[in-house]
């Protein structure tokens, strides 16, 4: 399997995935369903199998060759099923081995039609979930779409109002989990899989700067912006891979846009009116992160203009502004300053607080003493 | 001026610079000397220009283009000149911009063979310095380089022993100084800048999950190497972008190379004993950073596995591993893995606590409240 392929951004992934159905190729779409153990990818992680290759991963890369050769089968027999691999310790390769230590249960399915709402409304930007039995007395991979506050499918009406609650939650939280359903033929597992649209970035700018912030930003996958002032300044070469590029007036910023709280900001336009009017819209609307690029006093030299017109900040305003921009990584590099300001947007995103994942188990040192014999 | 050669790593900018060299292709070297005021890059920042375009960045963009058009007339000349640009509120357009406020001042010089030596240097993953003249009684852009203790070059031996002490300063630290130095004929303004080879990530694993880390390494400005373990699982596609793969087995990982402090172990082989055994190497060497992919839990199986052995650890090896690796960013995608690992090495590498840097400078409230009228 191609690497590039395994570790496609997720919008790459979903863009395949509507490509596939769109020219009504042969696919099989395989998505985790279930992990006990140390895993490296969750449930909901999928991968698209086509005759001729994988994309996307459902492991640290120990099961992939298998459930692409399991696919031939379920493309043959025209029908999905749900395999179960228990990876525990089971021989000396991948016996404690990370992603790849556990049972992982992986539903695979001839890709079609009823996949096509997921597709269109994350392209849409618009959350959906999908609720599809894996066990149970009905045919495995029968669905229904849930969008839009309602089921559209082929699941009864029983189960879907059974799973409605769950749908919700898990599109407001994100994430997958499989609900059992008592129904008068016996229990049914239903997989609900809430498939959210990428958190999104709009980026002010337009100079050279901006490019490797939106390379990596999408990377990443967030669904990138770049909004650059003064239509002259805009050069797609240096926002390429940008999913959008807009030419506007610092004074549309409010309007540009529906802004949400799942919309992280980063303003570095070099122009210290243009950030100035910048930060101001964007503070109107309930955009989650304004990242402004710059040393701290200049938000303060900011700050003294905008109380000069009598403009303060309350505290749920400052608690959004994060300026100098990024996490504290070092380097001054074009790259490694966009690192920095990616490392944010994720942290941010993702509501983590950046620092070593080893600090947050506690000192490494007190478990070692704990445990030591 | 094209944006991926504006923002280009390092490493592939000395390429360039080294590839001009051996073609003997007309080329001007540009370099930041100094510094005054809010500035994107710091000193030593270069930029490479030949007559079909620039490649490296100096500023954030605002002065690369006059840079450009200036070098041809350094090329036209054949003489280095340094130039001064104050940028300091002048217009509407960049005043009281970011990295393009403050006065920038910038060594422009015909690439000539004498630079050639830093290049070599730096391919050795050698540390050198240059010494090159940027004012005073004699020509601008006089030059030697500092490299295994001694100078080698133009400057009179009196300029070379009154900035020796600089030079070994700047080659362990870092950085670009401007040192004065009185002469006979009076003062000479000399411009030290330390060229130091990128720090070094060794990546323990063949799978899938390397590729990404590689590739984000990479454009962060590290040198990177994957060893495989069992030849049969080294696949160049997956590594791709690295600077060197090896085939080792994992008795060997002490003597695979001269490893250093500023060398920073990734270890994800996804194996168990693999990890293990290698982990225990690494610590029998001064490498400053063993990563290790997995769960807290899975580390101390590992310690009991060592324990058992009457192998325990002593603070300065448990100082030098983090588990889980990364810093705490969210995401499970591979990218995203990959970005929270490469993360970590950015900081530990900078010497750097990574958290915001707003936080870093004490809470925005606390400034608002002080400064607010």
């Amino acid at each position: 399997m191609n690497t590039n392929e395994w570790s496609l951004p997720e919008t790459e992934l979903f863009d395949r995935i509507g490509a596939a159905l769109e020219a009504g190729d042969d696919a099989v779409l395989a998505t985790v369903i279930a992990v006990e153990g140390s895993a490296y990818r969750r449930p909901g992680a999928k991968m698209l199998i086509r005759p001729d290759g994988g994309a996307g991963s459902i492991t640290a890369g120990c099961l992939e060759d298998e459930v692409r050769d399991l696919a031939r089968d379920v493309l043959a027999a025209g029908a999905a099923r749900v395999e179960t691999w228990d990876l525990t310790g089971d021989d000396d390769v991948w016996g404690m081995g990370v992603g790849c230590n556990g049972v992982i249960t992986v539903l695979l399915e001839p890709l079609g039609d009823e996949y096509e709402p997921v597709v269109a409304a994350r392209e849409r930007g618009e959350p959906v979930a999908t609720a599809t039995v894996v066990d149970g007395p009905l045919p495995t991979a029968t669905r229904s779409v849930y969008t839009g506050g309602s089921f559209e499918g082929e699941l009864p009406s029983g189960i879907a109002d059974a799973i409605r609650a769950d749908a919700e939650r898990l599109l407001s939280e994100g994430g997958s989990d499989i609900r059992s359903v008592d129904t008068p033929d016996g229990e049914v597992e239903v997989f609900v899989d809430a498939v959210r649209p990428p958190p999104e970035v709009v980026v002010f700018g337009a100079g050279h700067d901006v490019r490797p912030v939106v390379e990596l930003a999408k990377l990443v996958d967030f669904r990138v912006t770049v909004v650059a002032f003064r239509g002259g300044q805009v050069d797609d070469a240096r926002v390429s891979g940008a999913d959008e590029v807009v030419s506007a007036s610092p004074r549309d910023v409010a309007d540009l846009r529906a802004w949400d709280d799942d919309t992280y900001a980063v303003v570095m336009t070099h122009n210290f009116v243009d950030d100035r009017l910048t930060l101001d819209a964007l503070l109107s609307t309930p955009v989650a992160y304004v990242g402004l690029m710059g040393p701290r006093k200049r938000f303060e030299e900011m700050r003294e203009a905008f109380a000069e017109e009598g403009r303060t900040f309350g505290d749920d305003e400052l608690d959004r502004i994060y300026t100098p921009i990024g996490v504290n990584l070092g380097g001054d590099s074009p790259y490694q300053i966009a690192y920095s300001i990616v490392a944010e947007l994720l942290a941010v995103a993702n509501d983590r607080d950046p620092g070593h994942l080893a600090d947050r188990e506690g000192p490494i040192h007190d478990r070692m003493e704990a445990d030591s014999p």
